[in-house]
């Protein structure tokens, strides 16, 4: 496997076809038959109807074995290493999803597995990483720390590196997510992929491609990481200075050789979508689709949601690439999501009377079919009628027009007065 | 279709042949072929291996159009009312997921739909039902006011009462939620489901026993609404005179006549389990499974974490049932499932050095690899030192033993108290 290299322009690149070509994903596909779950397909009529597709399929990579894609590329390249290499082991560095799936691959393969984790990595994802068998090395303030000793530590014990993204067998791997939508639906029009590094949407482009060259491989990418589509157009891979997104999963700053390779090839074209549009496409898989996505996973859903590419009349396929978020986490981006979609909001109350008041505030909140979610009694400050008492209250509705009603309705009370709001009302 | 009979003992009931056959499951199966999802039977390693079980299967009816099963039961009912009744429309009474069923039914067939709500129902779900295209009532300040709305407005007006359970068409729909359990898995050894007013189980358990009789078929209810079991000990049906659970869903009083006919003869067993157990699965289904389930639909796999029921090296198949929860209440449910677990916990601090000390509070929670949610300063009281402030933080972890080394060193830092928690430590 080799270790990617950053400076690269268009005259210098391999061609795509040097790096992964349909038969390499085929044949991970044969490989990954009996390991990995052929995940569901499932469509979203809500999304279709907000998006003006035609039709709209989930392919739910999120319902996969470790949470994410990422099995599949690390078991594909572990399976192939030669007997010597698997006795003395893998190595990767990595605080999200490729650190189980490598962990996974290894626990199946009978390969010692060491990852690497920067000082930042939260103590349940080590706990899920070791769960799969895997010795956890902390070292390195961020992941670039991490990375560094994991390629010190392949030199010095003789260990294989496993990388994320930028190695064609990994590619292949992570391709099979394409093989299995077209297994189910080859009449589809667009297919949309997040890209972090690009690995994902190398293997998968390279499979649709070969199927029909007029399927539309659209990659989609946080605007605080959008390094795809300034590297397409200038032909060379742009490195980012900074990296700054919602996203985690897909915080990376920069394409590397291989994954460039391919994509200036085989994908049609890369769009951006903002933190808020990752938030709501969060918050409707999870309330219409009933499924939990990492925010980086419901890229193509908020591409699809925002309009940031077009579809209209369109049968359309968004990888849902993982799952693994904490469920506080998960839990706050669904709440600002509500929020953004005009159906919870946060107010600001001064009440006259207290504590009678607030069974008024709970009367009227009632009436309206609006739901009481949180009450707060503030302090009263120097600038407050000392006659009134702060009360910070969260309400959730059905939309912004209702809870436009509530709220209006809380203002009219006697003993209410609304004096501030924090929503899209 | 009939309006169930609420007093029936094993004497006077029909045999469950006389209320519903395979064939008749076969038939909905049919009818539903092209209106329904065939929902993901998806497999659980977590959930086997907390269990004991070889294999446990998640039949994801949270992922069915309308976000439960209960679109299966209303259609294959609907789709066989004769013309004049159709062109008169038929009504229903329910707060939650039948509404949904009802009414989307009556959108895909040309119906026209009255469904009476309870005055307490909130305004999105009464959003959603209209979404479906059915004429929404509000009347009556509970559901029974609802239902008895809703007879009076099928005499009146000459509607066709859509009953949520107690019919042989509404029981053969569900029912097909198990032909395609068989059609993917036909050697499963027990199949776990939730009763609330058992329609679901009935249908299954028709056609399970039919394809093998040693299928062992297992009902699961909240301890608050726990009617099936003391029906099936009695031999008659047990009304609960009250019934309190978290989980809304299958919050009902008793069987009918016509599901106690069928599990009497079809169901092996009925066990319970607490809201606790609830709340864990749908924390769990969350975490593990990434899908959304109400406290409702976590029924069965509450059953197989909780060892309520034994199910040691089998085959298990449990039936999620539905997802439509408010995702402000999915939140609360999974960060107090997250408390069960012993994977958060709230703890009041006392803090000498107001605000350095809140240094040392991040610092340590960051040293020791725990996530710090939440963070509140208190009002000091009268009982305080006045020299300390008090602070609640809310912090998450990998387990009990996790959050247990973060408090103790909490409480080693000299300028920390921690003076309560409020978790499974």
């Amino acid at each position: 496997m080799s270790r990617g290299q950053e400076s690269a322009t268009g005259d210098s690149v391999p061609p795509a076809s040097a790096v992964v070509t349909p038969d390499d994903v085929e044949a991970a596909h044969d490989r990954l038959a009996d390991v990995v779950h052929h995940t569901p397909l499932d469509g979203s009529t809500t999304i279709a109807d907000r998006s003006g597709a035609a039709r709209v399929d989930l392919k739910l990579e999120n319902m996969q074995r470790t949470g994410s894609f990422k099995i599949r590329g690390a078991y594909n390249a572990m399976a192939q290493l030669p007997e010597d290499v698997r006795e003395r082991g893998v190595v990767a560095s990595s605080a999200g999803n490729h650190a189980q799936g490598v962990a996974l691959a290894g626990q199946l393969l009978g390969i010692d597995t060491t990852i690497v984790v920067p000082e930042i990595t939260p103590a349940a994802k080590i706990e899920a990483t070791r769960g799969y068998g895997a010795e956890v090395v902390v070292e390195g303030e961020q992941y670039e720390g991490s990375y560094e000793y994991a390629l010190e530590l392949a030199d010095e014990e003789g260990l294989e590196f496993v990388h994320p993204f930028d190695d064609p067998d990994i590619i292949a791997g992570q391709g099979t997510v394409g093989m299995e939508i077209l297994d189910e639906t080859p009449d589809v029009d667009t297919v949309l992929v997040s890209i972090g590094g690009g690995g994902l949407i190398s293997g998968m482009a390279t499979v649709l491609k070969a199927h029909d060259a007029d399927v539309r491989v659209v990659g989609v990418q946080p605007e605080g990481a959008a390094h795809a589509k300034p590297s397409l157009e200038q032909d060379e891979i742009h490195r980012l200075a900074e990296v700054d997104t919602v996203a985690e999963g897909i915080a990376d700053a920069r394409l590397l050789e291989q994954t460039f390779a391919v994509i200036r090839e085989r994908v049609d074209d890369v769009v951006s979508v903002s933190d808020r549009d990752l938030t709501v496409a969060t918050t409707v898989l999870a309330e219409r689709a009933k499924t939990v996505a990492e925010t980086a996973g419901a890229a193509p859903v908020a591409a699809l949601l925002s309009g940031a590419v077009d579809v209209d009349g369109e049968h359309v396929a968004a990888v849902v690439s993982g799952g693994n978020v904490d469920l506080t986490e998960h839990a706050e981006v669904t709440r600002s999501g509500l929020q953004e979609l005009g159906r919870y909001v946060d107010l600001r109350l001064e009440l006259r009377g207290w504590p009678t008041a607030l069974t008024a505030v709970a009367e009227v909140v009632e009436e309206t079919g609006a739901a009481l979610d949180e009450v707060e009694r503030a302090n009263r400050r120097a600038t407050d009628d000392p006659n009134r008492v702060p009360v910070t209250v969260g309400i959730a509705g059905s939309g912004p027009d209702h809870l436009q009603t509530v709220l209006e309705s809380l203002d009219a009370h006697e003993a209410v007065t609304v004096v501030g709001s924090k929503s899209k009302l």
